[in-house]
């Protein structure tokens, strides 16, 4: 019985790269990749065509309610499980750019980054929880006691700037918000998902600042040393992943499995 | 030179209590309250006719950025300041009903609740912080320190659900994320303009369970005690907001005057 992960949010940057290395290092597990457009992500099918037989790609745009349950049916129907998801495809603004001050903000600007990036993992854990809840545990540390134990993980991709209590620099109002309120709802699922039989764990994650088009329009100022590759990021966030158990649901966790403050 | 109170939600519950409670305790402090129906809002009317010439009733629908500008251009024109801004208004969920597992989500509930309860807040702040920059600070405990001095002051109305530290319970999915996404946006406001000169604070406030209509379907499982008046919540709120100052700009606070972990 392979594992199943599915990556939402799988065309390019953390997300394809989460791909990768689960096909790498956890064969002969199946790797269920959703993103907007499957036509345009060309590095996705060449990533397929190297795995035959173990990528299925399908298309989930997660601002919509109805490619999120389509999904789920197809899922249902040729796996009927899934051990893990990963939810990891955001905006920092429609713009491109995060803002600087109060002038930038606007309603729509808003709404749509809330919509993206807070929305749409909840409404993924809504429509795939019944298949996390069938999975078999196999991704994380799984307790010998069986009242502890797990049968799928849901990874919320969050951000450091998402943490009220470390914002010290202000601005991204949008992005930051929609983190904010994404950890709120990693901490929702937890509780819930924690409480039945068998039990989901949901974490956040920070991946560190990794080189992807998101952080592009910053990649000047910051150290060459503190802008992570997608495989150094994903390498690290895979080893906290297969650490987890349900003493350590319902957290936000960094690259380096620190844990981050609300 | 008075006082100008701006209180957003002040047809019912909470705001209208802290209109009433202004126009009492602070003469003569003018109060201007929004509201989105004005017609519809008798209490509202009443009091403002039991205070001739102290309440200039504006209609701000806070999901509408027209509105809230527009409400802007009209306190800019009769008052050129505000010294306080409450940011009331908000609901549990479009139903009425908070989620009480991830079956009840949706993601229109989820948009219209954030829309309402986070983006309407932010959207108020930023057109009307240059109406608070050019408050007298006439509210808050001012520091002798001309450098520490603040010319207004918001007050954004969360909840304590809304802190993800203290949420042992889950549920209340889309409540709990606008809430939790407010902090964030409480926190961003009060490190921009705690950056600018003249200075404006930012808090969040928990009114405590308090008798309105938003909390009425939960009214029975509350003990007696822990169900506030607004009357009773208004009063502490107040005695808090008297006391801010730059040193307490940018957290959460219960209506006893506790800090709220984020
Ligand atoms: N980059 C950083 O430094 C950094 C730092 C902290 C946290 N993060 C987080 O890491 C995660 C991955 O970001 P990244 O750096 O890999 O960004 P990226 O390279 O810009 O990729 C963003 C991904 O999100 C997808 N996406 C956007 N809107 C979508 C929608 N409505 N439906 C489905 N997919 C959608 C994009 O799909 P398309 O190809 O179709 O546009 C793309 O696959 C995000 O959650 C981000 O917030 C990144
Ligand atoms: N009640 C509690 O136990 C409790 C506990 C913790 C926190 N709070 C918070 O306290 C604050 C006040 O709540 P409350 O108990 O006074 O609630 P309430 O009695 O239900 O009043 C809600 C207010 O929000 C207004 N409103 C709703 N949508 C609006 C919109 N789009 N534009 C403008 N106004 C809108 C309503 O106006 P209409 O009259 O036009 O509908 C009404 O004035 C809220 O932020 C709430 O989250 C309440």
């Amino acid at each position: 019985m392979a594992a199943v992960a599915l990556v939402q949010g799988a065309s390019r940057g953390l997300g394809l790269e989460f791909c990768k290395h689960i096909l790498s290092y956890k064969a002969p597990a199946a790797v269920v990749a959703t993103c907007r457009n499957p036509e345009g992500a060309m590095d996705l099918a060449a990533l397929a065509a190297q795995h035959p037989g173990r990528v299925t790609v399908l298309k989930v745009d997660v601002t919509r309610e109805d490619d999120i349950k389509g999904a789920a049916e197809v899922v249902k129907k040729s796996f009927g499980k899934v051990d893990l998801m990963i939810n990891s495809s955001a905006m920092l603004h429609p713009t491109g750019k995060g803002e600087t001050s109060l002038r930038d903000i606007s309603a729509e600007g808003i709404i749509s980054t809330l919509i993206t990036n807070t929305v749409g993992p909840l409404v993924m854990a809504k429509y795939f929880t019944p298949l996390l809840q069938r999975g078999n545990g196999l991704f994380g540390h799984q307790s010998p006691e069986k009242a502890k134990q797990h049968s799928g993980i849901i990874v919320n991709i969050t951000a450091r700037v998402g943490s009220i209590g470390d914002n010290a620099l202000g601005g991204w109002y949008s992005y930051r918000m929609s983190k904010a309120a994404l950890n709120m709802a990693t901490r929702n699922l937890s509780i819930e998902l924690g409480r039945s039989r068998p039990k989901v764990l949901c974490v956040s994650m920070h991946p560190g600042t990794i080189n992807t088009d998101l952080s592009r329009p910053y990649h000047k100022s910051v150290p060459k040393d503190k802008l992570f590759t997608t495989q150094h990021s994903v390498e690290h966030l895979m080893a906290v992943i297969e650490s987890l158990n349900i003493e350590k649901s319902g957290k936000a966790y960094a690259w380096d499995g620190s844990e981050l403050p609300w």
